[in-house]
């Protein structure tokens, strides 16, 4: 984890920032390696251009923090005692002056910020999310690794619900089960609820699962994904149950070569907004363009919505190691939704798909 | 919930306050009844002092908030849309010009903080925390009806795994079968992670469940919850497997007695603080007063830690409709622990409890 604080202290250096100061759990456990969930107490890599790294945890926290191999300082806190003034004192004791103050904007607690501006009068704040978000932007193999083997658990299950779809059967039933035999298989975190919709309820792109039973005739939509050493996957598969109708088949037909035109158009050197454009000329070419109702993807990773976000607008370009969801959808009010979507990395020959469960239409 | 937005804009009226602008999703959900987490995107219920509110939502995020119940203006915006640019708009239409602003500064992040001061230059913010968490303190009787739903299926999980406890099963073993048959029964949301600890590790009040088997002569804690239409429930009972020692007889019965008198203690008018006091007074009596680690219960409703807080420094008074939990515990370092916790809501006539899984010493 070393290289990655460097790259920030180069940055803080180029920036004239004198303290970086990175609260979120995700960016903290990038840096450190440290997963830390601290609710509502401090948590906080302090980042230098020249000096070493400290880390500020709750005391309950420490012996973890120095298990996922942390060296340098720790100032660690109970709860009768002030953070504040902790992290005051240490940078007195450097001789540390702080005029500009990398922080996380979209990350940091007004509360918190009004915090660090009497803590540090007349200081200026300057987002940091851009450079931490462009380290993570590009995975390194590392990262790869992790992320395939969430993306085979997330396979592994979507394979389970399929086997286990019958009549009666309700959405929680689906979900219940899937989530058994996982656990038994040691993978206990998921990136997000499971999702298990079918009917109408499919047809809404964040539904709640319920006890509606799987009836004839009806798309089943699962979306899930599994957390392997802190890193998500998130796959979307939509099956029927029952013979589909023309229109069901015709739906479902157009997702596919939707989502197939997107990951052909994740290329390195394209521009990231042209994904969801391949896939949005298709579907509105085929007339359903107004129910298909959101961007098709979102980056992956240590987040589950990470950069960069696929939307049409975003003129970024692609570039080796980025890894992000491909996942068009069409969803016809009190008809019922198809979504189908997988998690791609980027290489230099085109889009590698972690995901792998078949995507031809499965009747069951 | 209309009636929990009259309040609010009373507030705003009496503090001069031109615009409300609440984003946490709980507190969303406590106004509106609209269940929403929106990750990164924007979910804001705007109040005014003498007009109609608008919710600003996802516009995937539209029909669950119309089929929550809400009745007033939507502000729905998609992933290449603005939304900010929309709520100006919106309030120009209005002609209503913003002098104070009234956020969460708890829940907001420095990001949305600094585009609301570029959409209202000038414009002063005012924490509406206080506000709100007085208006969540006192539960309304449709807010005890899901609670009390909640807590009958905290009891019939308990009971599931009472039942299930045997020889060579482990923790998360117990942990996987009940919340197998749970989410059959519909009950697929836990309010945190399920805890069943035993030996030695059920002396760590946050320990974390593991693959140890249960062995006779153990205490086995439970400690656990489900949300049930948004509001949280939250038991701990604690078990024999095999025949306890006279130590952990004597250590089940001073922590029964303690959580009893805290019950007893638990009266319209009478201090918070005393509530704890009166636990702590029993256990310290009995020579186990360090080994009390932890205030004697939290609030309880949307959130798992609600307010008001049951630690002995509260002065504040109970009145009717506050709901919290009581979860005296004693831990012996090495041997085992004992916590027994009920969740209460405050009548007139002292407290009504919700949880009814029997508390007397089961010896398995």
């Amino acid at each position: 984890m070393e290289h990655r604080i460097q790259k920030l202290s180069a940055w803080l250096k180029e920036q004239d920032i004198q303290l970086g100061f990175i609260t979120s759990s995700e960016n903290v456990f990038y840096l450190t390696n440290f997963n830390c969930h601290p609710h509502e107490r401090l948590l906080a890599c302090l980042a230098f251009p020249n000096e070493e790294p400290i880390l500020v945890c709750p005391q309950m926290e420490e012996e973890n923090a120095k298990n996922s191999g942390w060296k340098y300082g720790i100032i660690s806190f109970n709860d009768s005692q002030d953070p504040w003034a902790m992290i005051k004192e240490a940078l007195a004791k450097r001789n540390i002056s702080i005029n500009r103050l990398a922080i996380e904007k979209e990350h940091l607690l007004v509360q918190r910020y009004e915090v660090l501006t009497n803590l540090f009068p007349g200081v200026q704040f300057v987002a940091a999310e851009e450079k931490l978000h462009d380290l993570r932007l590009i995975k390194d193999q590392e990262e790869v690794r992790r992320m395939q083997v969430a993306a085979e658990a997330a396979d592994m299950a979507v394979s389970m619900i399929v086997d286990r779809i019958a009549e009666g059967k309700t959405e929680m039933d689906l979900i219940a089960e899937m989530e058994f035999e996982m656990k038994k298989k040691g993978f206990s975190k998921t990136s997000f609820s499971t999702l298990v919709l079918t009917g109408a309820n499919s047809a809404l792109p964040h539904g709640n699962p319920g006890t509606n039973p799987i009836k004839k005739g009806n798309y089943v939509l699962m979306d899930l994904g599994f957390i392997v050493d802190g890193y998500c996957s998130d796959i979307t598969r939509t099956v029927m149950f029952g013979e589909p109708s023309e229109q069901q088949r015709e739906v479902y037909e157009t997702v596919l070569k939707g989502q197939l035109a997107a990951i052909e158009a994740s290329k390195p050197g394209e521009m990231l907004g042209n994904v969801d454009r391949a896939a949005r000329q298709i579907i509105t070419d085929a007339g359903y363009g107004e129910y298909f109702l959101h961007r098709i993807g979102h980056g992956l990773g240590i987040g589950i919505h990470d950069y960069p976000s696929l939307n049409d607008q975003n003129t970024g370009i692609i570039k080796p190691g980025m890894s992000y969801t491909i996942e068009p959808g069409i969803y016809l009010p009190n008809v019922g939704g198809v979504r189908i979507e997988d998690d791609i990395v980027i290489t230099e020959d085109g889009a590698k798909i972690l995901t792998k469960f078949p995507k031809e239409l499965i009747i069951l």
